[in-house]
């Protein structure tokens, strides 16, 4: 198993898009599981939880690992799949949602840390934006290194991923004065 | 065990620095082990890596975690220790050096993804001084985050870790035309 694995591709994507093959990935998070397991923890018949982990196993982010009595058992690729779609139609509507959901967290962390925003739904509007166009510009670099098969440990995306920011910081320094008026540090 | 612990304490990060400190850590990173099994991985006698351990331990690094037979297992408190430190006379020679071998992974990873510096070595400056100075200046919410206690997944923290080099973006502006100019993308 890898430590990270960045997706780009919007088929590979699109397979991660669903809702059942999310939650499969999810679960594999813990621990390799069997498809007996994974159909009794996401609640769907055995056949269909196995056509699913075919999908995922096709598209590289599931695979074998070894066997539990007589079955099968199912890990995930990397511990770590970091999504950087390329803008396309076909995943744009989950693009928004992954983006929405991102930004709702870093909010949350925020404010847990006692980082109060001044208006909340602002902040996360800006805060989905910047991330958008952070995604959206950092494809040409994210694409080589996701290509080129590199093999990144956390805290080498970490430091990539800061890298990118600090790139665009240009573009994006009128929005960080945003952020900061939206926030009391 | 936490998926993420930031360090920012001056004596937490001198605790981590000693070499032999270091290592246990490293290899804890891969299971559990005993005194006994670290004394031979690290060729240093049990006395002496039973005290590293202690100081470890203190320090809120290093937890038991059960027995093997008759001796305890240690393992990390996180599987991801964050070294963010605050400026401070006792740990700087090692924020440098850690800044310093950052940098160069840094170059490293754009390297094998194809990505050419034109200048290496001012490249690599240039890294390591944007790094010292998003870390100096993110301390206050960094500082606010590690003491509020809240548990970070590590996709939390990447979104933190990005949305502090984004805050910084007016003042970085400069640093990020030059590396522009130093790879080529």
């Amino acid at each position: 198993m890898r430590e990270v694995l960045i997706i780009t591709e919007p088929e590979k994507v699109k397979v991660l898009s669903e809702e059942t093959r999310f939650r499969i990935l999810q679960l594999l998070r813990q621990r390799p599981m069997t498809i007996w397991e994974l159909s009794r923890a996401v609640g769907k018949d055995r056949t269909t939880v196995y056509r699913h982990v075919k999908v995922l196993e096709k598209a590289g982010l599931v695979e074998e690992i070894g066997t539990e009595g007589n079955e099968k058992l199912y890990g995930r690729t990397a511990r770590l799949f970091l999504i950087k779609a390329e803008p396309d139609e076909s995943v744009e509507s989950f693009r928004q949602l992954y983006l929405q959901v991102e930004a709702e967290r870093l909010v949350g962390i925020l404010e847990k840390s006692g980082i109060r925003a001044k208006n909340r739904e602002k902040l996360k509007k800006l805060i989905k934006e910047v991330l958008n166009e952070i995604e959206v510009n950092s494809q040409p670099i994210i694409k080589k290194v996701s290509e080129s098969g590199v093999e990144l440990d956390e805290v080498e995306l970490f430091h990539l991923l800061n890298t990118l920011v600090f790139l665009q910081s240009c573009e994006l320094c009128e929005k960080a004065k945003k952020m900061r008026e939206l926030i009391e540090i």
